[in-house]
């Protein structure tokens, strides 16, 4: 079977959208490094390491750091997932290369800022605009979807 | 390159798919306002407009309508992004065009009832019917899915 | 129209897809189910059913069960959602089938594992390794897709 991802537009978004779902999937590990290094737990069964009953239980809370990385995993969520599905139906509707790749970088672009914003608390607008650069590039595209396709 | 998304049954699929996914990322916006009007924020960064450190620290708080407003946005990823996954793969199964419009319209229309009901606090069934609706027809959809292409 | 769900790989693809997300979506009920056997509910609305106000507002409180069943779904977005991103551009690179049949089983048995083991309270690392599992799964296909496509 040959390779059905054909065009350079595709190729492009696939590129992107890996990349950017890649970026997401390492939230996950970074949130379970900040619940080993800060002590803070969900489960108790992950806190089996502690070595008396008291220590295992002091584990079992909420901790600042642990949950700004997991809002920043949730926004993530609320926002790579959308650009992932409308970028894909961006990309068969046969944009130009050169217009599809300004908005797949900057969408891309604009959500490692916001990971590094979030997760290193800088000061907004910071985290706010590069959440806001990265809604304009997915709306842009849902606007090109509609504009070309729609059946109601 | 031309548009690539033939067939007026995946034409449909992609303009409702879009339409869905933009009333999802509405809800982010909606969060902020909440936020904004209820003076209640997740992230000491977010809290620099208030004038006194006191003002500061009074604004991190839990407010119950901005948890409303997160809640239905939790239940728009966890219903919406099955609703695109399934309804793709429907979609190239090659369904009658009235059929597949019937499941397009009942779910969009069934999770834009849902945020009405969620946002505006409507009493029960209404909430509750109105998510039961949307994932019937998401598993009338799997269901077509897995009775034709079925390769365990 | 004919299905367009052509070539076993696809096909594969879309049922292992469509069973792992019909999965995800059981993981509603089911916290629906924990919250009515537990009277724990998040919504004032959702405590019609109580018989005094004071019964009404004792339910309205955070119960660790119905907690444990939506820490399991969420880590089913958080994971489930990359792997069909990342499955359906791997499947359209044209992989073996029995490599690409592989890499779905494995990732489709490791999330029931993680289910069972997140749900009943498994002592670790049978949550984690599981967890991993799919994620191993998911990373050796996106690492197929980017040598496959590259267009930066």
């Amino acid at each position: 079977m040959a390779n059905l991802i054909e065009g350079e537009v595709l190729q492009a978004f696939a590129t992107y959208a890996t990349i950017v779902v890649l970026k997401m999937l390492l939230m996950a590990p970074m949130t379970g490094y900040t619940r080993f290094t800060r002590k803070a737990f969900a489960n108790p069964e992950d806190t089996a390491h502690g070595k008396t009953p008291e220590d295992k239980k002091k584990m079992l809370r909420v901790d600042p750091d642990v949950e700004r990385v997991r809002r920043c995993h949730q926004n993530d969520l609320e926002n790579i997932i959308p650009f992932v599905i409308i970028g894909l139906l961006y990309a068969l509707t046969g944009p130009d290369l050169s217009t599809a790749l300004l908005h797949f970088r900057v969408f891309v672009g604009s959500r490692f800022c916001h990971t590094v914003a979030y997760v290193f608390t800088l000061p907004q607008p910071s985290r706010g605009a590069s959440w806001m650069v990265g809604l304009i590039s997915t709306l842009s595209m849902a606007y090109r979807v509609l504009s070309t396709v729609l059946v109601l």
